[in-house]
């Protein structure tokens, strides 16, 4: 038997998002339901055991300075972070020659550094230019949503070294190929994200901090305190707006309510029927999302034995799987993990990966390992354990971070967020900050609670959404 | 309960392909069964009821001569075909002035139609390097797919004029923005078309001709002759491979037998578990499959009165709605039928329509009958009748046609049809001979099945490549 329920709010999706647009609904007041289709809360947050008590982090792991809601969240449910692991000389390796070095700028050769230099400047020149509440009104929107970032690379760096850098910087953080990846959306999230340092740095960065126990611990946190209103196991058949209210189907439990928050990406989103139907404009941006994805590949030690030798774990590189490495170990170095992100879009620059590589898991960490072995010598030939974590085949979830593919921004603009009558949209990707990341997960859930709060429960819509009851129909003579 | 069967191959999808399959299958003394997700069988064609025994096509409806495939299929099942009406004078409609003219040429400025020739020339030399087995194979493939064509148009195309009429003929045989499309993937059509000319022209091109009593018709018959082979309403929710064969589960039907054939486009076949996992690059394909689609609208009289003056019905227009328009009569002309195409990606050259176009469709149809009377003087103004099909909104069909975003065909390569195990892929998309067309639908089913029948070694597409005069025809409305 489905269960029946009624409530001031139901929210669809147990992720950072969902979850905290329920807290701050139930912190105003409203009554909750959330409602998720997978066992577990989460989302793109999840833990994977390491050893006895020991995790680390299968989806996103990093917050960092700026990222303010994350933060105020953390400190609101007295989760501790510390940083991640930087002390001693990274790496740098390329054509088969790895050069150690400090901080937080690799060796490259000083033409390569110009280039960066200059390539770095004018983006974030062009980022300026990019509004971050409507990027398709900025003066050049056609021209950079029609192409790609890896297309705008080509023509304007100058060196190789300079354009692999930032291949290998940018496809990490979008988890696709930068030859896929609209200009216009990463301008405007380089905006978003406060510039291009911040989005590749660990100190000052983004990837700054770590939460102690895995940032999973965020959801179970918030889910612990929302008890019985969250359902998990329950997919989402159907939401039917009316008049009065809106009716949520989903497996095990039916819930009556005012209003809806959507707190899935909108490619998942699009899994969801709704009736009347959706705008066109969202019917269409959901079901052209270009969802990326990425697997991320753990070695893990019984000790962090790089940091003997005076290295920081970290490594950039141009060998076959690990383009990039970084130390992930616990916070007490308990044991030692070698972390790296193997894009399912390609191995950058256009070029693919070998199935091998991608769907054989011997050959995969085969090669993952030999790769260690090249950065940190024989020691990395024989960790303890192994550990992946792949985000190509999730049932629920069809990738990581996605974004919109060229042409979608200026065709769609803000149909990501703006409201369907009684459906509010959250998620990261509806963040206009930081999107992409927990804290525009965080954003995003309070920009849509906000709304929710604003039209009042039972109050008639707001004037601007009225137009959305129109709908399209095959009309008979 | 469910009913339990046994065969030697499912097919999932009675479209055009999968039905095709499923008959050349039955022809080669295979049992089948096919399932279908939707309560009729047709997918992307479909009727609308005019009047009395009077009929539209709501979906693909038009074939062309070099379409080998689809035409001797018609021959099989004994269905005829009409020409397109084309007799008497089009209309070139452009800053508020119509010119009329003959033929297949519209009126352009003389400079235009040099620009528009020299355009057309180099896209067709670009196209000819382009391989259709594997056009990712191209020597500029990753430059070409890593920018959308309409990028290109604007940098080599020197007159709006010119670039107008591309973006007027491609938008409406894509279902999408040419600011979205990758210019790899529109080389390969091009090629796979025979050339620009097949593509846009009713005469001696892809619009030539209709079929008796709509395209639904090829479906229908193809299932009749099926009988209680073909399963309707029964959306299938799983396909386990294992050593010994595959077993599909769906709502109404599960299914055990030797191989799985997927008539699907790859966005839909996402809906669809596969244990164990998809390799990882088919994976990515369909998550990140970029469907397209536009909606038809028809305004329906009493008679082709444009026909009494002398005109065509056709017309090549810079108006708000109807950019291209042309005569959808039935063969007898016992009615009068305008046809329009509204892409739901936007009015062509990166521009959106506004809401009320897309989701009013008081507004929508009073623009379109505004453009109309433009065009065709007041009569047009008051129709007996008006339709539409919307494919933006279907709950088993993501859209029309739709391609590979950029990036796409250099990452994923043939992921579209390379079987996996006990899998095989139909479906027009994954047609490399007049992709997107009836014509591709049949071709790809028909390799499929040599696949099938070949015990899983891949086969080519059935070759004609010979004729070069080949021509194709819209599926997408």
């Amino acid at each position: 038997m489905t269960e029946l329920r009624t409530t001031d709010v139901v929210v669809i999706g147990a992720g950072v998002s969902g979850l905290t647009a329920a807290r701050r609904l139930a912190q105003a007041g409203q009554s909750v339901v959330v409602i998720e289709a997978g066992d577990r809360v989460g989302g793109r947050t999840m833990n994977l055991d390491v050893a006895d008590g020991v995790i680390t982090e299968g989806g996103g792991q990093w917050v960092g300075p700026g990222q303010d809601r994350i933060l105020a969240m953390l400190d609101e449910l007295r989760l501790d972070t510390f940083k991640t692991h930087v002390d001693g000389k990274s790496i740098y390796h390329r054509r088969g020659r790895s050069k150690r070095y400090d901080g937080t700028v690799p060796p490259l050769s000083p033409l390569a550094l110009i280039d960066f230099a200059q390539v770095q400047l004018r983006l974030e020149r062009m980022a300026r230019t990019v509004p971050l509440d409507a990027p398709w009104t900025a003066r050049r929107a056609r021209t950079w949503d029609a192409t790609t970032f890896g297309h705008w690379l080509d023509a304007n760096a100058m060196t190789e070294e300079a354009r692999e850098m930032f291949t290998a910087a940018f496809s990490v953080t979008n988890a696709e190929s930068l030859h896929s990846t609209s200009l216009l959306v990463q301008l405007a999230r380089i905006r978003g994200a406060g510039g291009i340092d911040h989005t590749v740095n660990i100190t000052d960065g983004a990837q700054e901090s770590r939460v102690v126990g895995g940032t999973v611990r965020i959801a179970e946190r918030l889910a612990e305190d929302l008890g019985d209103a969250v359902v998990v196991d329950s997919p989402v058949v159907e939401v039917a707006q009316d008049a009065d209210g809106v009716s949520v189907r989903s497996v095990r439990v039916d819930v009556r309510a005012d209003r809806v928050i959507v707190a899935m990406s909108p490619a998942d989103a699009a899994r969801i029927r709704v009736t009347p139907d959706l705008p066109t404009r969202r019917s269409m941006l959901q079901r052209r999302w270009s969802i990326g994805a990425e697997s991320k590949l753990f070695a893990v030690y019984d000790r962090p034995f790089w940091r003997e030798q005076g290295l920081s774990g970290q490594a950039v590189t141009d060998l076959p799987v690990a383009k990039y490495v970084v130390d992930n170990s616990p916070p007490d170095g308990s044991v030692g993990i070698l972390l790296t992100f193997l894009g399912t879009a390609g191995a950058g620059c256009g070029e693919h990966w070998p199935d091998a590589i991608l769907d054989d898991p011997a050959a995969r960490r085969a090669a993952f390992l030999g790769d260690l072995t090249v950065l940190f010598g024989a020691q990395a030939a024989n960790p303890t354990g192994y550990l992946e974590k792949d985000w190509a085949h999730e049932p629920w979830i069809s990738g990581c971070v996605g974004s919109r593919a060229p042409g979608s921004l200026t065709q769609y603009t803000d149909a990501d967020r703006r409201p369907v009558g009684r459906i509010h949209w959250a998620g990261t990707e509806t963040a206009t900050i930081n999107q992409g990341y927990l804290d525009g997960a965080v954003r995003a859930a309070e920009r849509a609670v906000q709304e929710v709060l604003n039209c009042g429960s039972v109050a008639g819509e707001p004037s601007d959404h009225a137009d959305r009851s129109g709908r399209r129909s095959v009309t008979a003579p």
